[in-house]
């Protein structure tokens, strides 16, 4: 019942059967890991003017969705099969509102000490704050499209530093 | 307490003093909703080649994907905040890979017999599809993208038909 | 087999054996549901006004609190055991703040159409509300204090309209 | 997108691709849905003696598994991936002890209205009633065994009324 | 993307622009944390005689008290926003009746090793506790309270030894 | 508030009281753990040659039982009231097709590194490996019956290593 995956399994996650597992991290050590991920919500125009208007008066979209995120983060284990649970040690959320197109940026930063590492976390948190705000708009805008979705950058664990190339 | 956002007040997910709520469905008929979503991750092409590989042999990510995707969407009122809990009568997945770029496709199709449409459902079981194959090839492909996450249609309730252009 | 609780069974949740069951709302009808619950939380005079600060700039606590409380009344059927999972269809949170004593006053009003009724989910959404300004003030005030958590009126059902007396 | 099964597709919860999915019953009536299961698990006869002096004192085993019992039907659809979410109008569960072998044995009666059965809560339901009771004397006897975990009954639906043979 | 709250952010749970964070306990030690809180449930005379007769002979009430409260102390992450997730060690529920006033005192004792302290964990077990207690009883008395939900004592970290005041 | 049990409590998951208590485990090393479980589901002749086709082309029922195992086990701690969160850091699930009498083995090998044992998730992971599959072939043979699901090995921690004899 040997829990690494052979010479012909080209996947991690699938054992030398090409069964999917959960992946052994048993004998990895103990490190500090960090993963920041961003993604997108193209929208109207006009859409992005009615979200700048939430945040700054009354009914603020992106502290609901910053929520979510932190919240979806702590729940990346039950949402994506074969991930490990961990505990999380911080989470940063931020939104940026840009013009050209017009979209709103998100960009998560976490950050746990553990045997593996938080990119799902990062990803997912990211996702699920895009969600909630194509939730929230979608009322008023139903073709908004959430879009570059990606790893920005990871430190820790045997696969060391890994940044995005520019 | 009243529970219609007033004139002021642009989106329906606020009430009138601009505070999140769960806003009120309580008087809307029951119909029969659906909505169809998709979303890519695009991937290197050898990436792409060992996916194809996966689902023909040993070590299927599309099939670990798709069974996260339909358990992502009965979470979505969890996940999402200010999303209605609703019980979803069908989910269908299904996975399209792509040459120019190298991507793979993922489409949804959801239905439920509501007071509240499905669309929230059919983009989560999309995102969270995406992001299980992120999970299972990133070890071999870090710098993935999920993309063009969006509403295709969506049919049921006051707001009737509703098809993204081509 | 009898769901029915015997003439010696004094409380509904239990069977005419004395034990724990999901008690039969089977052959109840479908009827519209409202709770309305309200509690408290008092703290140092210090900290409701930095909590009155918090509202009107950075850093607002009862958009957090808020958003905490929907999504608890939605966990309400995971949390209290032998409560009937039921799909609500419309959540109000809000806040007030008192001067004599200093507190912060929490009131939910919840709907739902269904067999039975939602004073669980509203006493569950005002609880996780206080419960999570506490956790953001306790390094400023570890000695506060959640009071007051009642039933202020519920509606729909056998039993019909009942309201907390002044 | 089909969401009916082909003709050379042998179990329902496959698509026409034999892709798992969860299978439309969007056009199925609600209807009353009732569901039996059972099951044992086999112990040391000192357990079995324990088990019996618990329930009548201190330290009530069953309790425990009774509620965890109820939880877990509430929770199938969470757990076993192609299940519709249904809501659960009743669940009575109910213990022997039993000599010949030494075992205790659970059933469960579970109902809904619904457009699905409740088979699943039903066995979900024993089941983990069954893992409850292994978890709280695992310290006596860790070689007990959960056995006999089986429908006894079920009615409502399409499929109608069917019972074990004896 | 500074994870530390600024000298104007006055709540911690905050960063220095004012946004919800999980805040960083990446670089504190891991030490042996307790947490005490108590709360009370008034009620009826009446119905104060019914749960002591529940609690000695058949359908005890706080036995379905009790394991509510160890269950929602697992789920306090999920519950409260900001919270970290936490591997408890060690959880104690207690029920007290007491004449006057009419009411039941219940009381909870938690342990873990973590980076944070379990307070809020302490606090979720003796609100939910409370609130199965309510649905328990409130088909016969739906005015009952719940009141006076706080902390007695915390130990462990860097803000040291806190104990309530008599 | 002593968590030890007294000489008069005979089960570890009750406190001198009699109360179901998360027996400490606060001071208890953390150690390599591992356990493996095995069950089975027996079901008609033809049930399984259908069964067998399943896995070799389209429509692989094993390939969503073996995922819906890996999540419950990370469930585990929310479905068994008194069981420890941990966090695992290896799961296999693995089957096997048997002729006489014609059934299906699962079993599950599993890992932490913690203060408590893994039993109780390899059990968990069984169990709701066998109810994906009865879910799945339940259309077809309704009468199929879970059986001999038991712990097969266990090491790590205070009590060493134990194996079912054969």
């Amino acid at each position: 019942m040997s829990q690494k995956p052979g010479p012909d399994s080209f996947l991690t996650h699938f054992n030398a059967r090409g069964e999917a597992h959960m992946v052994a991290i048993t004998d990895k050590p103990v490190s500090d890991r960090r993963a920041r991920a961003e993604g997108s919500i193209r929208m109207h125009r006009s859409t992005l003017e009615r979200l700048r208007q939430s945040t700054v008066g009354k009914g603020d979209v992106l502290a609901v969705a910053r929520i979510a995120a932190i919240q979806a983060a702590k729940k990346t284990a039950d949402l994506i099969p074969l991930a490990h649970p961990l505990a999380l040690t911080a989470v940063e959320v931020e939104f940026v509102d840009q013009d050209e197109p017009p979209q709103l940026l998100c960009r998560a930063d976490l950050r746990c000490s553990g045997q593996t590492g938080v990119e799902m976390e990062a990803l997912t948190a990211v996702s699920v704050a895009l969600l909630t705000v194509y939730d929230m708009c979608k009322a008023i805008d139903r073709g908004m499209e959430i879009t570059a979705v990606r790893l920005l950058e990871k430190s820790g664990g045997r696969s060391g530093h890994w940044r995005r190339e520019a």
